[in-house]
């Protein structure tokens, strides 16, 4: 994410009309519950694995409305001519300071429709106004850390490197996503500013200007490896991929203290052009040399390509991986899920809707996921934490009300693990985002806990998450109340 | 476009190591032209609106690298562990001040595949490390205006109001693309900074959280109306629309200095809720409030629900618009067209690649766009400005070489325009970026301008787009040169 003096005006306008509408009504310190979840896996897949909360703790404890802000909200009118906001309220959001408790899913964890990814709960005005930046930032960067496991799932532990810039959304589109892709799996990028802001190794070489500003392809690869000796990666086909080869070769060959890294394909045939250069590199002595492929790669293409026996080390992702293709976004939303009466007594929440999957859960929520004796996960449910659970717990699908399981977690051979942890206490962070390197390494662990059939990306077998049955019928009786 | 201290680093490292390798090699003040263009118009359609470069002029004027960006590159090491850019490269770039020259089209001209849309001439130092940062902001608006432009062909005149901040790809892709969405026809945003940044009209009203906040929907109804009663939008699908719609008239009848502005619906069948609720409204007195509805909308169901009937007079359309459903990324490219020798002349320079429709053409390109004596434009001619073109001049398709036109413009009923205008001459701004309405007037004023069928989503017919004959049989040569 971009820092810049002030990102609190990054929100829809009517999180300010409904901030204005609580402080207006006396309501602005009465305590509500906000949670954030996903409704459906993004690619038509099994999963998501949860990513951006570093980048919002961080904006949280940014967040803050300068005078610019201030002075802009104070200029908006109604359609009467009247000036939307009252000053008075101006300055209330000027001394504004977060006092809300939120914990989410830590980055990395494999998560699932319906589960709570963050969940925030304090005076209503203020967590009504982090709605739709904390929905842009983990609505993203799950949907990209997803779209990085599911190419790292086929890349099968080659090197994939991120260079989605030039067809990114916006600059953040890109910072973002290229964070999100190392937490996905990805290894490296392109991006240099996202090697600086999070210490992504970066990669790269020439491009294909670089040999058409050379009378022909040999010199520029005589000019390239005389400035980069150590650092040669050639690209091979801005005229003809195996002619570029051999020049790659012949000028290896001339040049005894260059390390031939690798030559880079971008066009072409990708299975037939990958074996034809490998054999040349190995005729030709370059067994280490390795294969870099690129263009309009997804985790389709991967797959048919290794399927094809493509000769492949590594791997250039850029449009496909930086703009989730298949699915822009991932449909994340943020909804009041329980707030406190005028007696301070809490009051369970729903909003049932025209369509059942948009009914949502009422109630504070966390996600417990249960463990077996060989440490693999047996499935999660999802509970109020008022409420609890008892030892001989039955669960209930949040859609299909048929799909049920019943646990006994008394007996101590079953784990738990609550996956909402504390990021803010009384609006005092107490989190630290562990380094990029360490999310990513969670990734792959807490993937590997999960039964495998999950993630395949056809005849896949879904995981089972289940409402707690008190939360459960509770529900229940409040989508019948509220016809 | 978010703004932090320093962007300057927003490129792929490979721009940086071919400038140190043009700045070691004694080259990087070497004239050079490079061109960005798109190949495929999004969303299998006909034409492109090009939008961006006022966010591109701004970034190009205060590109510069600081001490915290060098501090950085000066850390990157080669594989061997060698400082990968030698300490004098770096105090080359501390002290760079750009000196191209730069034209582009105006933003809100349709465009057409292989049309240069911005020429970069200069040292290629330079020209090269603004590759991926022009792409990206390039790319992305002319994407998200060519689908907000799509849609306003639809909705024919209704108010358009975007509102993707929550599923847009990081804050800045949700601001760009609703700068760009005005550029293609939108009307509004719920996007606060994006009004404070861009001018653009704000809108919102409340969520479903406020209906949930209260004790039923009546009294939220009830609450909103008194602390918003000239902007009152009520959402009415919470618990059921029509219910909704009902209690929305209540609270309108009983408040007599309420302004029922309008009903939204976010869920459900929008064609028959909205006819009922039209009736209801109707029925009640309340002709002028307006129905705005909501879920998942793009061009095609927008097309779709007004053939069904819909009575739908505000378009609140989120998603789809801010990440170009259908796709997600426009395939622009920037490619060296020409290049001086040691001795001062240009050479223009192709690629011509495995694959045919990535050739590139070679030159320093303008496009003349003809208009007849009906001011309705005929054809658009790509042309060399050195070669220029004669008065009876032969246009050859980029792609498809039987395509051929030809066209006696020495008669004076032919009027041309040339649709790269300069925005840098030696590095210095000369361009002024017209405000977004105006931006907004001249999109629509462009479009009217070509032939409709061409905008047609099926049964299109394509706009014709010539290389002049020269510069053809220029390609022509350079292709078979490169064999």
């Amino acid at each position: 994410m971009i820092y810049c003096s002030s990102l609190a005006l990054c929100v829809d306008l009517y999180e300010l009309t409904m901030a204005y509408g609580y402080w207006k009504l006396g309501m602005a310190e009465r305590e509500a519950v906000f949670t954030l979840f996903f409704r459906r896996p993004p690619f038509q897949g099994g999963f998501a694995i949860a990513a951006g909360l570093g980048s919002a703790v961080d904006f949280i404890e940014q967040f803050k409305f300068n005078e610019s802000d201030l002075s802009y909200l104070e200029g908006l009118k109604t359609g009467n001519g009247k000036p939307l906001f009252e000053v008075v309220f101006l300055n209330y959001l000027k001394t504004l300071k977060f006092t809300c408790d939120i914990e989410a899913v830590v980055e990395g964890t494999p998560i699932f429709p319906y589960e709570p990814i963050i969940r925030v709960q304090g005076p209503i005005l203020q967590a009504q106004l982090l709605e739709s930046s904390l929905l842009n930032i983990i609505n993203f960067q799950t949907l990209i850390a997803t779209k990085a496991c599911r190419i790292s799932m086929l890349t099968q532990g080659d090197e994939v490197v991120e260079f989605g810039l030039r067809r990114a959304q916006g600059m953040d589109g890109a910072l973002s996503a290229t964070r999100a892709a190392f937490v996905g799996g990805c290894h490296s990028t392109s991006n240099v500013l996202a090697g600086k802001l999070f210490g992504i190794p970066v990669k790269g070489t020439h491009s294909h200007s670089w040999v058409m500003a050379f009378d022909d392809e040999r010199a520029s690869f005589e000019a390239y490896s005389s400035v980069m000796p150590d650092e040669c990666i050639f690209l091979v086909d801005t005229h003809d991929t195996i002619e570029g080869v051999k020049r790659a070769i012949a000028v290896a060959r001339k040049h005894k203290g260059l390390r031939l890294l690798g030559v880079r394909i971008d066009s072409g045939d990708l299975v037939h052009l990958s074996v034809r250069v490998r054999k040349l590199l190995d005729d030709a002595g370059y067994r280490e040399t390795k294969i870099m492929a690129s263009n309009e790669l997804d985790e389709m293409v991967i797959r048919d390509l290794k399927m094809g026996g493509a000769r492949i080390d590594l791997w250039g992702i850029g449009t496909n991986l930086i703009t989730g293709k298949g699915q822009g976004a991932l449909d994340g939303v943020y909804k009041l899920t329980a707030i406190r009466d005028i007696d301070g007594r809490w009051c369970y929440k729903i909003k049932t809707s025209e369509q059942f999957i948009k009914t949502t859960n009422p109630g504070i929520l966390q996600v417990g996921r249960f463990f077996g004796d060989d440490g693999g996960a047996i499935c999660d449910m999802i509970y109020d934490v008022e409420m609890g659970f008892s030892d001989d717990v039955e669960l209930i699908d949040s859609v299909d009300h048929l799909r049920r399981r019943k646990l006994d977690i008394g007996g101590g051979d079953i784990e738990r693990q609550d996956l909402l942890v504390p990021l803010f206490r009384g609006g005092k962070r107490v989190y630290d985002s562990p380094d990029l390197f360490d999310i990513q390494r969670h990734t792959k662990l807490q993937m590997d806990r999960l039964p495998k059939p999950i993630y395949r990306f056809l005849y896949r077998q879904s995981y089972f998450v289940g409402l707690e049955q008190h939360l459960y019928a509770l529900k229940m009786r409040l989508i019948a109340e509220s016809k």
